[in-house]
């Protein structure tokens, strides 16, 4: 007899190592069963046939399905990530719109099974008020500069930069939204533990501090050319909108582009010489049947994405900082408990103060949102947080 | 008794020396009254106050109208020019669109009520395909360089290019088409005789070789800040779309943009980097609510003219060079007729293989439509006459 996975989560882990993002028959498999028994139908082979021959070679050499999913789990834990699937209160709902727009001739257009993701955010509300700024590898300065500055203007005015890790023209989002001390989002095409490219090594190390990276392949899994444009998907779903900044005639980002035009997200583009390489992509959106919105500045981004003219000074529609999505009780904790220090639950309610036992209540709540790690019964800032 | 212009030309003539282009009051007693009784009228102060007033001075100091008329004629033919009115067979109809679009706010956005022409082409004919290509004085080397690409692919295209003859874009688009072998037409904001800015001198003599000088004011008349604006209207109705390749903020060639859109014509602009100060007019463009069109080639051009996409080789509307205009019988023979002879209507009817009474009877349309000059009853190729 099999034996199986223990939990969901793990089931789930299991399967995103064995299949590919957005492969229609599992998808159908899990619209009917639970991940753990799709895992015993799959070891078993009571499953359609392609998805058989699909799985036959990994099954045969994975006699235990559960010491394997203990496996990845273990490794899932040893690189500081964690593992979010649908259902989960920090699970972007956002994500289940690519329901909506998968088709028989995209059938990979689906929603991810789980993600990996490293980071001490919540993944919800962070993406909440997102945007993603994708384009060009082999970006110009000229489309280095823009990106940088948009993403700087548009983090300081509380919007969370999501981006693909790559060179170019992602690179230099990133790093704008982090100069700001943004908690910006890398939505990969490998494994979280040892993103692709190693030219970006430091600015994952950055991102894995101060924002997340996010992926639906468990780590150890390579980035592949497939597994860029199934990511891209992602991008353009978790976020009210994308702005392409440079797109060369044929580019990922208009990929990009397209998955966010057909989720109705806002489209964008920022314009460039005519005379330049990088700029043929992006005007190439402007005369497609998208309408895609030309945008110069931070300003006319967050006008298109709220509907709402003027200055960035206008309140956007979300929080600017990370402390400023929690409660307030939950604020007055956090800001009560001083870095470097562990502090007892009364101690800290007295400082705060508050009743105990809310502070208590709070506290736990805050420790599964990784704002605070618990020792016994002290507490103490988690690494990273910023109050 | 007042000594009358004694043709509706002349007093048409008259009328546009002593009143600027647009005047409601002038317009609606046209409306109401033929040219030479609107100058009876205005002699004898039998008109509106405002238009007495405004008129008064000019009138005082010119005692007989008809000799002042006279006067504009003989300077309008010195300096090779003519007048065409409406009705006029060259009359461009599509001036008319005009008066859809003038309102309280903008009486002066009505169609010119004269215009004086340097060329020796059907004006009417000349912008039955045509798109007019302006921008900023201020153009940068990108600018200019894209204007003139652009004006030189439309050309070979079959288009006439119309501008304002102005430094920069202007004549960087007038430029191009001329280097094509094109009769583009610029419309100007002065006479006809001596166009503003000086710096342009040679390329005006070019124009007025090859293509079209065009002005609502007489000989004489000065560039002034005011009929720039006023000049707008005109290239943008003329026109079956515009191309604002680049323009500052705060730029005449948005206002004709704006003319443009308000007329229904396709308004297009091409894109430049966000960073220079001469795209941010164009940039604007594209974010406000006419829908301008993003452009990178004369393709694109055509292809938003037309509502046909494809590459250049499509056949455009309209003919492609100046002959292709002419019917079957016309072109025989024009090309019948060898350059720098002079010769008999039978004879050349034999030549083109016509009976001499067709021929006669088309000669005298060509002759009209200065494709060939009369002596006696001989016939020559006119100067500047392409078969």
């Amino acid at each position: 007899m099999t034996n199986l996975p223990n939990d969901a989560r793990r089931a789930l882990m299991l399967l995103s190592e064995l299949v590919e993002p957005g492969d229609a028959e599992l998808d159908d498999l899990l619209d009917e069963a639970e991940p753990i028994e799709a895992v015993k139908r799959i070891w078993e082979g009571d499953v359609p046939d392609r998805l058989r021959r699909l799985t036959g070679a990994a099954v045969s050499c994975t006699p235990d399905p559960a010491d394997r999913a203990e496996q990845i789990a273990a490794v899932t834990e040893a690189c500081g990530a964690r593992v979010l699937a649908p259902g989960d209160p920090d699970w972007p709902g956002q994500l289940n719109d690519l329901h909506l727009v998968c088709d028989a001739d995209e059938p990979h257009v689906r929603p991810p099974r789980c993600l990996w993701v490293r980071g001490r955010h919540d993944l919800a509300e962070l993406c909440a008020t997102s945007v993603s700024i994708v384009g060009s590898r082999a970006a110009s300065e000229y489309g280095q500069h823009l990106a940088d500055d948009l993403a700087a203007d548009l983090t300081a005015a509380g919007w969370t930069i999501v981006s693909g890790g790559a060179l170019g023209i992602d690179r230099a989002a990133h790093l704008g939204s982090l100069a700001r001390g943004g908690a910006t989002v890398a939505v990969l095409a490998c494994g979280v533990e040892l993103p692709y490219p190693k030219a970006n090594h430091s600015m994952f190390n950055l991102i894995a501090e101060q924002g997340m990276l996010l992926s639906e392949w468990p780590p150890g899994s390579s980035a592949m050319k497939h597994r860029f444009l199934t990511r891209n998907r992602v991008i353009a779903a978790l976020t009210a909108g994308t702005v392409v900044v440079e797109a060369a005639d044929r580019s990922g980002a208009r990929n990009t582009a397209r998955y966010a035009a057909e989720l109705g997200r806002v489209l964008m583009f920022t314009p460039g010489p005519v005379t330049s390489s990088q700029s043929i992509g992006v005007h190439r959106l402007a005369r497609e049947p998208w309408e895609a919105r030309l945008v110069t500045s931070a300003e006319e981004v967050v006008e298109d994405l709220t509907g709402i003219g003027g200055p960035l000074a206008t309140p956007p529609p979300a929080q600017r900082r990370p402390i400023d999505r929690l409660t307030e009780i939950e604020a007055r904790l956090v800001e009560s408990l001083p870095r470097g220090y562990v502090v007892e639950t009364a101690r800290l309610a007295a400082v705060a103060g508050l009743p105990t036992e809310v502070a208590a209540e709070t506290l736990e709540r805050l420790q599964r949102m990784r704002w605070v790690d618990r020792i016994d019964n002290r507490w103490r800032l988690a690494r990273g947080s910023q109050p």
